[in-house]
Formats: structure tokens, C-alpha cells, sequence
């Protein structure tokens, strides 16, 4: 019976570190595959990704054993199942702002009776295994994004959803929607409003049972975010590692 | 007048920071491009590229106003062409080993009469100008790797090919070549027979009147490269920065 | 003036025997299509094909003159008309659950005043003919997909939309939809209540004066599903078919 | 800090001349960028691209400093957003009806607190600049298509939604809205009615002070609409260009 | 039997009229089909197109029933055979300049005894027929570019290579070959060595029994070229048809 | 320290079943590894693919454990070499007619001092592992194909080349070499002089102690093969495999 490799961290009390990917390329997920995260997400939300990109990206990640998830776009049903069919072991959700949505999104994850998920799981058959119809509900890992003025304002509904793992809290978005333009954009926050609103999400994300994942943008936040105890990190992301080695090789040997 | 960014700096007294790219992807060539360097080389050799991803990574390159040149796979007419055709502002070709290889690189980058390129720069025309033909043949560069025992052999043959503008050392094969498997693979040598030799080739291609260019894996060895003379050093590509960038992130946050 | 080949069929009073496409590719597309099924369906909810592969197989298909549709991720307007611009002759759209759903659906499928379609066919004239906008709401096919418990309910009033041409049944969202877990998934149902359903439907949409379309995972049931005056069986698909034929090529040469 | 071109052309008082694109692939889209169009729109709707072609069209156009605009399939905030992710100047939305709609869209292209676009520009922080998200919600452009009698209906209250730059005229669709099937498909209408109709959108977009655009299928008619004072005038497209082109000149050949 | 379509205009005694693809698309290259041409040829040499485009743009190709030929990068057997493989009705080779250069040209693409092409026809047993292994030598179209000084010298004994079906000329390579620098660079060329020259080639071919066709860059060119005798015309390309279109449709806006 | 599965299969006395793609689609090949073979060759000869679908198969691949090994279109070192940095654990050369011939390929295959192969594993040193070069040339696969008349008269001197693996037998070139059009063309000989050229090479190899393979088109004729001693015989292919199944599929539903 295939098990969710990110489950499995959980349930031996660990935290999951969690790479990012936004370079639309199997080599490059290769790559990242092997570089030690625990699970790894292809953004198709911002990242310069398709559907075509990210199947072949997924296939290029199976073979480490790390653990594939996507975020989708939007709260679409189309794309969610997509993503699924073709084996992603999880999804993130962008801007779920309320318990409709997150039922929403729940529905479009599991399969009847517990949701509306249309039965075709072409790759995932191959890519977890042929009983993957009879684990799926049970193992696929389903993230609502908490982004939002308004995500803050349902908090308690969302997270009480019946079937939804965790909300995934992205702090540049959710710094724009609760200050507007008061601070810079970006991961990372220093703020003590941002930092008491992370807080307080994994606090209401915890006491309903449910996990709590954070995207950063350096190792240090994340690293502090696990000290927080928070479940999942993301740190970084391809495009910012290969910015920044990039431009301080450069640096390095202007200066030198 | 379309003018070669390298020989614009060459021009200036200055030594040329190359980037170099082993993923066949358009985005990670743009963002190579913004980093810093002053030109960039599509390694069609080594690197997970085939002519349909080298083509849009030359697209992707060119509003950085950085050079783009094509590591060829092999010295092969259509290969070498096809890369010019598409908007190299160089080529650089692997195992040049003899002067006949020299001439029969020259003749396959330069127009008659001063050799047997074909006419047709279908993509060049618009990513370097109108008037491509009239320039290509003083403002295209065209590199031979030095990189055997045979190479080594026939060196002052190979710098004396009219139409050649330098050489490029490859110091993985040049070590294997030069002493078997005495050593690690790889780049920045260190042994002392292995510098002579680099110091060697770089002395008779001045002397010739031609550029020599190194590959180096870190920005350290390519500013002493840059010490020695070297008119064009490499520094890194995009797999290596990107492995070892994920690689700290993840021990980052592993070890906070 | 372009003639839908299913139509033809049809008007000739035979079934319609179709092919299911679930890779992403126009050479299997191409291989596909001769094989002598009449309608090839290229899969886009549970196939591993985004649109740019859809494209490409359109056009790998085109020569055969066999009628090539395409099954939609979902009810989405813009996914719907860009298949259609793109040279399908038909539609078929999954989780048609209401009248309204089915309205909908229509309307994205036709030109005003029947519909809402948006026009550019920039494809379709090129595949099916520069006069394919004085034929389109004529000829397209237009399929609902009946495969919930809440579509069953509906269905009496789904199968009178005006503009509907078809329905189409899905026996493994069916059967989940209609029994919950307690049958195994997939095609090829043989329980009396399943049974039961989809001559259900068949009957009613038949009383409509549309077509009904079963989806079957072998040739047995597949010939069964014609003699019960289903208008149009699909036979298994291409992923299916490989890999039944490449696991039994290996087993007979292992046991030979 | 980046400028939209298009914003600067129509700040020295001129009207822009925009190209558009349907066939999906790089090296054309670079070909139109060359030919002296002030801004490149890449059609998503009716185009047969999907968002991988997208992807390198905008890189490949960045080069000629042509302002490039999408149009979207839809008026779908997954798709909105990844098109501004990638880099596009601009946004063109079909099938805008309402004034919901427009809000909709507006709140889909600017960050909060003018909309709810979520953060994370990509591509969009290389092509246009590090301070893109310093300059997006003032430089973007988001243009609602009127193609529809519901359009008509609603125009003053859709011309005065905050944050919406301008309006897009598809001629093909207004006149299947307005007139049925009365008249050929297509654009350049010469129909009184029609003239009527469009005259009265540029109209009522400058009252409210923003832009109008229209769609033509001739330089002619092009020409017209800029003695009108369109502000922004599409000139045909590359497959109406090839063909018309391909045509002419085997009818020449076979003539002579 | 499937019939080369070339050999059969010729058999009625009339000149071929060649399209020719430089933009790797199969929807560029499925319009160019549409209109009005015998034959097209996909440019692998000089053209902005790797194999994986190439293929996709004969399938693309293929419904239209015009024959599709493609121009190799260079005298390669792997090159020329994959070509064939994929189901081109004629290949055209560049830069055949001796005897000896003819008769591996001819070794490749014939089946032996007359040849040395290795047996395996995967896409040309779809595209053509199930027969094409019997009738493959005896259709498929065998083109030797003439196009150097070299070749012009060795022109009586090249036109006799057994298995040569004709001459194709390339008038840019030809006039830097026969000429050097002196003339601009390019097709439909005036001077007077260069037309006899031309006519040259044309009564050696026709001599011989074997066809001859030229490159033109106009119409009016390639109908004074029919009426030399000459038995296939390429009239022009897509890039250039683009181009040409585009920049007189965008003076043409500025201009009324 | 990596091994080669190939090798230990062999190691164990086991013949090897090799399973064969000419579809470019990482999914097929996924499905492909999935189904039972030990090996999966991907032909880049006569398969409809190029270096960037190559490349994405072998990723596809690689989480089955299934050993991939790739036909090259023809003896050409950048070819070669660029498969074996893709992550290829075998290559299979086709007409290798002379010892000279198989000298220049073990050449290509094996680093210095044993061949001239260029080092740059780059994705072999993920696919296969970080300490990829210390066993790459014991590790990799080196096949020789004998099928022309030649082969076979210099067979002695070819497999007692140093470095050799093993040769490969086409049956369908070797018939047409050896026999040209007496007979049917394709696999599974049944003639007696085919028959016993067949043995003939592979007493010979076992002789010099080197493997032979065999190129099957059933599980039938592959199963008798395994029974001569072939040390690795290749069942069908995807594409045999596909339209076999399809038409047999759409002929039962139509007969029953
Ligand atoms: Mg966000
Ligand atoms: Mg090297
Ligand atoms: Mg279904
Ligand atoms: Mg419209
Ligand atoms: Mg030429
Ligand atoms: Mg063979």
C-alpha cells in the first residue's frame, strides 16, 4: 500500500522540508530532487510553469523518492484533478478565504462520498501504484492557502473543514491583504503584526488538528519557523537559489 | 554595425566572465543572463540541451544584451552551422586535436572564401541585425578546445589556423588525457603538471595572436585564471550553482 | 460544405465506435487513428495532455479523416471554445450534474444567438475548412456527461436542453457517484443496479431525441453496449491497450 | 523604474499599432517583433497557444522592446495572473459583460488594496525589472473586451470601473451579439449598425477617460480607426498575414 | 500504392511549385500546406527547426496531401535516414560537391542493394502506408544541392550518380561560391555568370535525365525559372512571406 | 557504487528481456518501464525521437530501476556521448561493418586511456549517481549491431574488439544485407540462411566472450531466442504493441 512520504515525517514527529520549484524543467526538478529536501512543489500558480511542464517534472521527480506536490493556480476543479491524476502526492491551494472555499476545494480533492473528485488517476496509477484509487483519500495531502484579510476573518471555519490536512500561510500575499503597502513585499516577515498573524494561524491550525506549512525565503526563517513548530517549511525556491549563487559567483570573481 | 559584445571588451583590456548553461530551459537562460556576466554559453555538448531548447535559450538570452556563444557537440558541419544560423555570437568546439581539425572548425564558421559556412541566418538576421552577413565573418567568434594529449601535441599548429580567434581549455579532459586517471575528474586543477599546462597553452595562443579561454567550477579559480591572462574564464554553470545553492539551503535548515 | 463524420454515421444508422486517447502525443494520436475506430476522443480531464499536446494531435490526427473530439477538464468556457477553435468536432464535458450545467455548457459550444461562443475557429478553418463557421453549430457535437447521483436526478431535464446533441456516461464517476465505495472502480459495470442506470439513461436520452455514448474498457462490453442501442462506445484507450499488450509480451516470453 | 511602452506612445499623443499573434511559437513571435509594431499581443483566446507557447513568445518579443499584452481564454484569475507573472504589459479580457465582470478583472490584475492579484511575479521581476512590483498597478494595462449586446448594455457602468485602462472592440463577436447571423463573420464591418457601435464605445471609454482599442483585419481599416481616434488599432495577425501572404504568391507564380 | 505526389505533376508535365518552412511549428506549417503549393520543405539546415519540430510539422503537413520533402542540415546518414524514417516523399541535401559526395547521398536514403539505408520506417509506415517498404526506393525523391565551385566542377559526374533523381540549386552559395564577395548575398540573382551558371546547371541535369529545381526568393523569379525548364520552384519562404507581410501592413497603417 | 542492472541479470545467468520505445512520450515510456521488462532501449534510429524527448524518457524511466539504454541513430561521437550524459546505462550502435567501425565506437563509449570519450556526465552523475565516473566504464553497455553483409565478413575481428559489450542482431537490415529482396523484410526469420547467420554471430561472440542480442518482433520468436543462448533479446515495441492491440480491439468490438 503506497504511503505519503510527507505522512510518514509527520507521524515520526519531524517537521518536512519542502523545496520549490518555478523553473518550468525536469532537469532542473532532477536536480532539486536530490539536493535533500523532503518533499518538493511544483508551483503552477506563480511559478513559469504549465500543465505540459509540470508532468514531466513530476515524472523527473519520482525517482528520488522525495515527495511531489503542486500548487495549483486557483481553486479550479479542473486543474486540481489534473494535477492529481497525474500524481502530484499533494496540492496547495491558493487564496482560500472561506469555509465555502475550503469545502470547495476538499470536494475537488477526494473522491465520492466524501467529495466530488472524477475517477481517472492516469499517472498516478503508475507513478504511486495500481491500489492508488483505494489510498488516495486517505494519503493525498490537501493545503489551503491562508493569504487574506478575509482567510484571517474565517480562520476557525476553514480549519475545521472535514478533510482538509493543513493550511500553507504565504506571507507576501497575506502582508499585502492585512497592511496594504505599509512594508515591502516578500517572504520572510520581521513585522510583529506579520509574525503574531503566522503565529496565530498555526495556533488555530493546531488546536483544530490539522497541520501548518510556511513559505520562506531563506534557511534561517525556516529554520526558525520549525522552532515555532511549524510542520512543513518551504525554504527558497529554484529561481531565488539560482539568482543569488549566480550573482555572487559573478561578484565573487569581479572581485577577486 | 552589429559589433560582438567579447570582442568589445577584449578590446577594452578586459577579461571575459562567461556563465555557462547545462539545463535546456529559456527561463533559467534569462535569468542566467541577468546575473552578471558578460557572456553566456549554451553547452550543447554536455548539458541536457538539444538544438530545440538551445534555440529558445538564444531567444531568452538576448535581451540581456549578453553574448550568447553554442558549445557544439562535436565538429560536425551541420551541428556548427545550424547553432550560427540560430543567433551564436560564437562557437565553441570540443576535441580540436590537430590543425586539420582547426581548419575544418575555421571552415565551417567562416563564408567563402575564407571557408565553407552555408548561407541561410535565418534566425541571426533578426537577433543580431540586417546586415549579419556583412559582419558575421569579422565579429563571430570561433574557439577550439584544447583538451587532449593529441591537442597538446599539435599546439602550435592548431593557434597558427588562420581564421581561429582562440582556444578554449577544458581541464576535466585535459587532465584525463594529459595523465590517464591519476587524478579526480573535474575542473581547478591544482597539480602542478596540469598548470604547466594550462600556462602553457595560454602562452602560445598570445603568442599566436589569439584569445584562450579557461573553464574553471568557482569563482576562486577563475579570478586566478584572470590573474594569469586568461582572456575568458568560466565560471560555474547553472547545474553546479544550483545543486550546491539547494544543497547548503537544506543543511541550512537542517543544522539551525 | 464539412460534413462531422459521426453525424454520418449516425444518419446511416450505425454506432459509432471511438478511440480514447490518455498521451500526451501526436505520433500514438497518429498510430491511434489508424487502427479503424471512427471518433478518436483526445482526453484532456484524465489524460496526461495539456493543450499544447491536444493541438499537435489534432492536426497528427486530421489526416486519417477519422473525427477527433476532445473531453474537457471541466464546465470552463474558456477550455471549452479553445478545443473547438482548435479543430475538434465534438465535446464531451464531464460533470454535467443539472439543466443549468447543461445550459451552459451549450451555450459555450454555440454561436450567438444560440449560444455564447466567442469566434475565432483560427484552427478549425484550416482543419475542417474556411466555411466551418457557417457549419459549426450545425455539425459540432455537443456531449453532457451524466456520472453523478445529482445528474441522475436531473436527468430528464439535462436531455432537453436544446442544443445538446448527446449524452455521455461515465460507469466508474457513476458508480462511485450512485453507490459510494461499496463496488470495485472502473469500467465494464456489472451490477444489476449499474446496469439498470445506464440503460436508464439510455432510454431517456433516446426518448429526447439525443444520442447516448458509452465509455467501456474492453471490446466485450464495449459490442454488448451497441447491441443495448448505445449510438457511441469508446474501446479502452491507448495507455490501456499498451500496457495490457507490453505486460502480456512479457509474461508469454517468461513463460515460453 | 520600467515604463509601459504603450503607456509612453500614448502619453506623446500618438495611437499604437499593435500586432497580434495565433501562431504559438518564438521565432514568429520574434519575426513580428521585428516588423515595427508598437505592441505584440499574444492571443491565448483564439490563438492555438497555449501557456507554455505564451511563455516563450514573451521572452522572445522582450528583446525588440515591443510592449507585449496577452489575451487571456477567459475571465479566469488562475490564467489572468500567470499571464502578468510571465511578463505581459498588459492584459486583454474577452467577453467582459457587466460591470461585475470588470470588477472582477480589475481585481485580478492590480494588488491589494485596488484588487486581489496574488504576489509572486516571476518572470515578471527579470523581464520588466527587480521593481516591477513597485511599478505594476500604475504601469499594467487592463483592457475589457465589449463584444456582446449585454456589453452594449452595460457600457457606461463597465467604461467607469476604477483601475480599468481601456476598452478592446472585437468586431467578429459584437456583430454575432448585436445582429445574429444578419452578416459575414468577421472584422473591418462596414455595416451602418455596426460603425454605429463601435463609434459609440470609443465614445463612451473617452468620456470616462479611458483607452479604446479595436480589433481590424486590414492596415486599411486600421488606418480608418486611428482618423477616429481609436487608441490603440491591431493590424491583422500572423496567420491572416502568412496565409493572405502564401496565397498571393503561389497565385503569382502560377499566374506568370 | 502510395505515388510520390512530386513525381506525379512531373509525370504530367508539369513544374513543381515548393513551399519552404523555416519556422519550427506544425501550425505554421499546417497553413503553408493550405495554400496552393505541390510540395513543401521543411529546412532543417538553415531553417530554425530540430527533429522534434520537424516531425510534428509532417504530421501537420500530411493532411493536405502536399507532398513534404526536407532539407537536411548536412550530408549525415543518420540525419537523412531519420528523416525518411518520419515520413518525408524526398530529402534535399546541401552542399553535395563531388561524385563521391552523390554516392553517399544516394547510399543513404536507397534500401539496399542500391543502397545502404537501414530498414526501419516507423512513421512513414503510418504516413505513408502500410507498403511503403516496397515502393519506397522507387518514390522517394533524392536531391543533390549544387551550390559550390566545387560542385560546378564535378556537375557531369554528379548528375550521373545512379539513384540521383535531381539538382536542387542554392543560389546564395552558389554566387559566394562561383564569385566570392562580390555580389550582395542572397537568391534571384541578375549577373550574368550567375544565370548562365544556372542555365548551366539545368541542361547538365536535364541531360543526364535526371530534374533540377531551384531556390527563388519571389514569385516573379520563380516563374521566369518554370519557364527556363526548371522542374521544382521554392517560391519564397514562411519567415520571409511573414516578415514581408507584416512590415508593409504596419507601413501601411503609418502611411494612410 | 552503482551497477548496472543489465550486468547483474547477466551475473545471475539470466538472459535479459528488453522492452523497445519509438514513441517520443515520456508517459509511454513510463508505462513501458512499468510492465515486466528487465531493459528499455529508446531507438533513436528508427524511433520518432530526438535528443529532447530522449532525454525526458530516460527520466521517466528512471524510477522503475529498469535499465535504459538508447540506440543512436548512427556511429557519431557527439551523439553518442550525449546520450551517455543523459543517463543512458547502454548503447546500441547500428551498422558497425568493420573493426575499424567498433573501434571508433568502444572509443566513444570509454573515457581516456581506454577511448576518447569527453567527460561531462552531467545527468548521469544524478541519474546514475555522484560517483558516476568511477564506474562508467565498467558500468556502461557497449553494443555493436551486425546487420549488413560487411558485419558479417569481418565478424571475427569486430567482436574481439577490447572494450566491446556485446553486438546486437537486426534481423531486418541483416535480411536485406545479406538476402536483398528475396525476402519479406521485418524480424522473426525463419529462413535457414537467416537462421543460421543468426547463430553464426552468436557462436562468435560467445566465442570472444562478449554478449549477443536480438532484435524480436513477438514473445514468441524472442522466447526461442533465449533458448539459443541470446543473452538479451528486445520484445516487440511500443508502437507494434499499440497498433496491434487497438486493431485488434476495434475488430472484436465490430465482429462481436
Ligand atoms: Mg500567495
Ligand atoms: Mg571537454
Ligand atoms: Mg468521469
Ligand atoms: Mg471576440
Ligand atoms: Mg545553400
Ligand atoms: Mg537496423
Amino acid at each position: 500500500m503506497p504511503k505519503n512520504p510527507i505522512r510518514k515525517i509527520w507521524s515520526e514527529g519531524a517537521g518536512v522540508i519542502n523545496g520549490w520549484l518555478s523553473i518550468g524543467n525536469p532537469f532542473s526538478a532532477e536536480i532539486m530532487a536530490s539536493c535533500g529536501y523532503d518533499s518538493i512543489t511544483v508551483d503552477m500558480q506563480h511559478g513559469a510553469i504549465g500543465y505540459e511542464s509540470m508532468l514531466v517534472m513530476l515524472q523527473a521527480i519520482r525517482a528520488s523518492g522525495v515527495a511531489p506536490m503542486v500548487r495549483v493556480p486557483w481553486l479550479e476543479p479542473g486543474a486540481i484533478m489534473k494535477v492529481l491524476d497525474g500524481g502530484a502526492w499533494g496540492v496547495i491551494c491558493p487564496m482560500v478565504n472561506s469555509r465555502a472555499d475550503a469545502e470547495r476545494l476538499v470536494s475537488y480533492v477526494r473522491y465520492p462520498p466524501h467529495g466530488n473528485r472524477s475517477f481517472g488517476p492516469t499517472r498516478a496509477n503508475f507513478a504511486i501504484g495500481a491500489d492508488y484509487a483505494t489510498v488516495a483519500d486517505d494519503e493525498v495531502l490537501c493545503f489551503a492557502m491562508i493569504e487574506t484579510a478575509q482567510a484571517m476573518s474565517n480562520l476557525e471555519e476553514i480549519v475545521r473543514t472535514p478533510g482538509l490536512d493543513g493550511v500553507y500561510v504565504g506571507p507576501a500575499d497575506l502582508t499585502l491583504g492585512l497592511t496594504g503597502r505599509r512594508y515591502r513585499t516578500g517572504f520572510d516577515r520581521e513585522e510583529p503584526e506579520m509574525l503574531h498573524a503566522i503565529q496565530h494561524i498555526k495556533t488555530v491550525a493546531h488546536a483544530a488538528g490539522i497541520r501548518m506549512g510556511l513559505h520562506n525565503g531563506s534557511a534561517d526563517y525556516a529554520a526558525k519557523a520549525l522552532t515555532w513548530g511549524c510542520d512543513l517549511v518551504t525554504v527558497s525556491n529554484d529561481v531565488r537559489l539560482l539568482t543569488q549563487a549566480a550573482q555572487q559567483s559573478v561578484a565573487d570573481v569581479r572581485r577577486l
